[in-house]
């Protein structure tokens, strides 16, 4: 007999069929007990009555792997409408032990690090299990709508011979006896590859080493990169942006319904222009509303952020909020200037429920250009020679953006803490499991 | 006017157009210019008359980047059945040097090492190109196969406590001033989250501090992970394994129809049923040919492997064969033994063209047998302790696979080298670009 899962179980009443999964929960009566059976894609309560099999089953642990063949018998008020009666009951695999986290709770109650710690049992909690169907169906989206406009997808190399992004925050390792370092961002390479595909994006692991201990950074995240070239400018680049957003959130509807319905989430509506603000603009409605000097500020604050939000989504109708022409102070030195006003920047965040999800914008494409703007930055081109190699041998303008998996996720559930959305967090101190 | 691409040009004869690229090559004649422009999607030529821009395209580097209008010409003789004549050129961007590689011969004459120090430049030849559409391309057929089948997509920590694989080819960081590892796979994560989705895949970097060099190691390359639950023993992962390479074989068909024709290849026909050898079966059948000894050695050497290729095309018109069933002393201690024959594993290899393409197998799923298997191998539990924890909570038999992308591409191309297929390969001496 085929197994077939749960939720396939309402187009099976009446029949005897094969289930298999862990035993979430047992509750014994006087002479009965309901099992609760958990598989992929729902729970099943499973009657059973006869006293040599109440005595077998009462020996399980939690999380015990069962196989179940029994009848479908129609239960209103039972999950899925539906229940299974006449069981026979075969165990896959013994569990050695009772689960160090409480799965049988619509809502985990234990705290955040226990369930960071005791990750391989607690991802199994129904509501867990939904989140990460949000990151998965929310990657599938991302690749489908840049594979729809003519992308390329590429794997770039993690461990690179020098920091990307600049800074203090870059992992060193010991590559053969010198050291090498953990790519910061697929920059430098989607960037490169521009001048062979034009439009290229790569789905993978960057690595900061953040010495803060906050609830938005992780020390290892999975970056959406996407880079295109014969742009116009950094308007471009955002309707590329919005294209790659909307759809991750289409992904979401069509691959994770369960999970949407089951999480209770109202996913997002992308607009099909979504609002932009210069930097500047941003700055005096700000000031005007706050009283405070922020105007000359080279960046926002989160509460900035928060109210640019509450503003889109007034003015505008929009969770969804474009900010652009950052200040050249606070952007990285390949990013390309405003011509008009090069103390402003061709860049842009996009904003989404006032925080910040996706950085991108214009990058400098003229070979002088770079050795300029490194030059002004004191740098030696020498240290960048590979990468500037791609800019002495033509390229076009072009631009790019980067999307976080993990804060994506973390909006759409609305979770506190970028943990929540993350398998395995690493950070500071955690590094296992 | 909008852009288009090169292989668009057929569509629009009669018209003037707008298309951008590369200054692939030029040919100066006593009145006129044949200029080959490149974009991603080919080449075509371009009949510069006018005197004036004569001299001004006379004056531009290879690898230039121009914006073309031109009127389309029929035109037998020339790529791709059309050429572009009366055209004005805009210069977007001007190469600063020639380029360091010679783009303009069908394949490239520079020898392997040159062609990946200049990478930036090389991988714009349209073999090159073509050989990474190749890859996007099996990938994408990867995940759609698998979700077809009902997987997860999941994105597993690349910094580890503890390596994976176990030996000595580990890449040690500087984690936060404490030791932590690269993930040589992602074995312990797709098993567990195994108890979360029963059936998972990963496209992720792993790492191999491989201390030697060879054309078929590298010491960071892309693995096409799969991990499935409630499985009967390996043949059901055989069976899996099968479908995710079909689903490569038909994504490159279906995606990468033009780099197939521009590469001339001959693409595998995976057969609905691979032929399958047990292991002691292929030694026996290698004796009687070879007269050497082979039976009773704990692997085959590639001279043996080549020749089981040539054995399944002969006796099975098949390009793949499975060998089902290593010694266990060859397999990590997570490998599930055959319960007739304990000395044989219930793991396999999918030989392709006579060269190992997939590893894998059914893994242990019982707390008591992985306590046991670590400590007959010396080994404290308590190093494993996060990754055992999910067999404490219990979980279904189960098993799963890897692929190398790389190595995969390299078989389809008949690359010597696996560094031909890598982007930008890392190895023992290469850390850059």
């Amino acid at each position: 007999m085929q197994r077939i899962h749960v939720h396939e179980l309402p187009e099976h009443v009446g029949e005897r069929v094969r289930v298999a999964g862990w035993l979430h929960h047992q509750r014994q009566l006087s002479r009965l007990t309901f099992l609760l059976l958990r598989d992929r894609s729902g729970l099943v309560q499973v009657i059973v009555e006869t006293p040599e099999l109440v005595a077998e089953v009462a020996g399980l642990q939690q999380e015990s792997v069962l196989e179940v063949e029994a009848i479908v018998v129609l239960a209103e008020q039972a999950p899925g409408g539906v229940e299974l009666h006449q069981p026979t009951v075969r165990v896959l695999s013994m569990a050695a032990a009772p689960p160090p986290i409480d799965l049988r709770l619509a809502t985990m109650k234990e705290q955040l690090p226990t369930q960071l710690d005791r990750a391989p049992v607690a991802l199994r909690h129904p509501r867990k299990r939904a989140t990460f169907e949000l990151a998965a169906a929310s990657i599938a989206g991302f690749r489908t709508a840049l594979d729809t406009l003519g992308f390329t997808e590429i794997q770039t190399p993690k461990i690179v011979g020098s920091a990307t992004e600049g800074g203090a925050n870059v992992f060193t390792l010991d590559y053969f006896g010198r050291p090498a370092y953990l790519a910061q961002s697929p920059q430098f390479y989607k960037q490169t590859m521009v001048g062979v595909f034009e439009r290229v994006y790569e789905t993978g692991p960057v690595f900061r080493a953040e010495p803060h201990d906050t609830p938005r950074h992780l020390a290892e995240y999975v970056s959406l990169d996407a880079e295109l070239g014969f742009i116009e400018d950094h308007f471009t680049v955002m309707r590329f942006a919005r294209e790659a957003i909307a759809g991750m959130a289409e992904g979401v509807r069509c691959r994770a319904g369960n999970a949407v319905a089951l999480l209770g989430l109202e996913l997002p509506v992308v607009p099909g222009e979504i609002p932009v603000i210069h930097f500047h603009d941003a700055q005096q409605l700000i000031e005007q509303v706050t009283d405070e000097a922020v105007v000359g500020e080279p960046d926002l604050a989160p509460a900035h952020e928060r109210w640019l939000g509450e503003w889109a989504l007034r003015e505008h109708g929009s969770e969804f909020v474009f900010v652009a022409g950052y200040p050249m102070v606070k952007r990285p030195f390949y990013t390309h200037p405003d011509p008009a006003r090069p103390e402003f920047s061709n860049s842009f965040d996009l904003l989404f429920r006032g925080l910040e999800l996706i950085t991108g914008g214009q990058r400098l494409h003229r070979y002088e250009d770079y050795v300029a703007a490194l030059a002004a930055r004191g740098e030696a081109p020498d240290s960048y020679e590979s990468y500037l190699e791609a800019f002495k041998h033509g390229m076009p303008p072009h631009g790019g953006f980067a999307i976080g998996l993990e804060r994506w996720v973390a909006r759409l559930v609305e979770a506190a803490n970028i943990r929540e959305t993350t398998l395995f967090p690493r950070d500071l101190t955690r590094l296992a499991p």
